[in-house]
């Protein structure tokens, strides 16, 4: 998959939500909470205002709202600006 | 048709929107998602803040509420601000 | 008609409404859309910020909620800021 | 009368709203459209982003909400800024 | 009184309200419209952005919503930006 | 007590509310109004758009709302940005 | 734990709420304040705009509503601009 984010947005493939089990009794995917941590994919040139600092391959944190989703190939990706990335893991 | 989009505004034509079926089911067309993809039709020529980037020919992702529709010799566009792109497929 | 825009605005003609027939019927005046489509009229000496790239004569397309309409010598004009021009036809 | 404007301030005296007739009736003063044309009595030294460009004795198009009223000497002005300010005429 | 107002504000003392009588009734206190019109007492530094015009003693008009109103050894002030100073007298 | 505001924010110590009688009845503490004048008790090193003007020791004079509430060593403070400072008496 | 927050961010790590009695009665967890004092645990590399002066180590003191609350190994942290800091103590 080639794709090229434009300005200082980032491809972020989102992590899986961790599954939590209460005494041996595993939360269903609904409950689940949101994912906050993925992988970057792609990065953009960055802008005069914006330089990237983000690589491909970080894990990153971000927050709840950061982002467009989208869909390539099946896959469930964000689309976020470098700047809804709280930090690097 | 000569159209030349004014300033960082990009001319796009948008993808029709992918045919899914369930079980044989083909949905009716007022039940698909609206085009999230489209190809770059003319482009404007930047501004002092923002160079242009993309280039006719180019297939675009881009937000569900990005530009504004405009109807030219009975095809429908989007003409938007090249920072309502997102990436380049 | 003398008149002069100020800073970046753009005096526009709004092309009459193109009359639709569906079936032979005509559709009434007030069921046309409102024009998208203008001749551009007169305009200012831009501004540090905004140099002018249309011309008098030139046709542009506009939003539909572009300028501020104004009457002189008994024609209805519009005058907008060159940033509210989508392209030049 | 001696006023000075500050900044990009331009002070108008507003024309009188047309007396328009429809068969022979007189339209009474209520009933006028708040006038949109005026005549520039003083103006200010501009300010860094705003060179003055209009000058006392112009006659002046302007937006219905521009400016503030103030009434000098029993007549009523608008001091509006001059970005308020549609076209010369 | 010392008083030194900050940055590009200024020391205004409200004009008190003209009275108008009609036809020989004064009209009582509450009544009377809040004074536009006052006297410059102090003013600050200015900014970078804003060098100060105005000067104390200077007779000025300002919009009715401008500034906060301070009491000061019993008299009623109102400190502004210099920006809500519309003109001078 | 030492403590270092940030960038452009000043430590200031509110004043007590003056008691006010009418009739040699004293208004008890929640009919007070809330203070407006304070005592500067440690500034911040300022910002490239804010040089510090007001000194630990001033007595400055500021808006209803301004600050957030601070509570050390069980006295009462307001931590604000110079900005919100009004003047120094 | 290896975090790197970035721009003009900063990880803190609140201080537990103080516990107050009153009268010997402890008031149960759900009634404590919200803690507004941390400690830095890491800090981003600044930005054009804003340089870092916290360090990691310094006890600082922030708005009630400062910073994104993130869980790490089991710890909860809050990250957040340095321009969301108050004051270091």
């Amino acid at each position: 998959m080639t794709i090229k984010p434009l300005a200082d947005r980032v491809l972020v493939l989102p992590a899986p939500a961790e599954e939590k089990t209460i005494g041996g009794i595993i939360i269903p995917d609904s409950a689940k909470e949101k994912p906050l941590k993925g992988q970057v994919i792609a990065i953009g040139n960055g802008t005069k205002d914006e330089e990237m600092v983000v690589k491909p391959g970080d894990t990153v944190l971000y927050g709840k709202y950061a982002g467009t989703e989208i869909e390539l190939d099946g896959e469930k990706y964000l689309i976020m600006r470098q700047s809804d990335i709280l930090a690097i893991l």
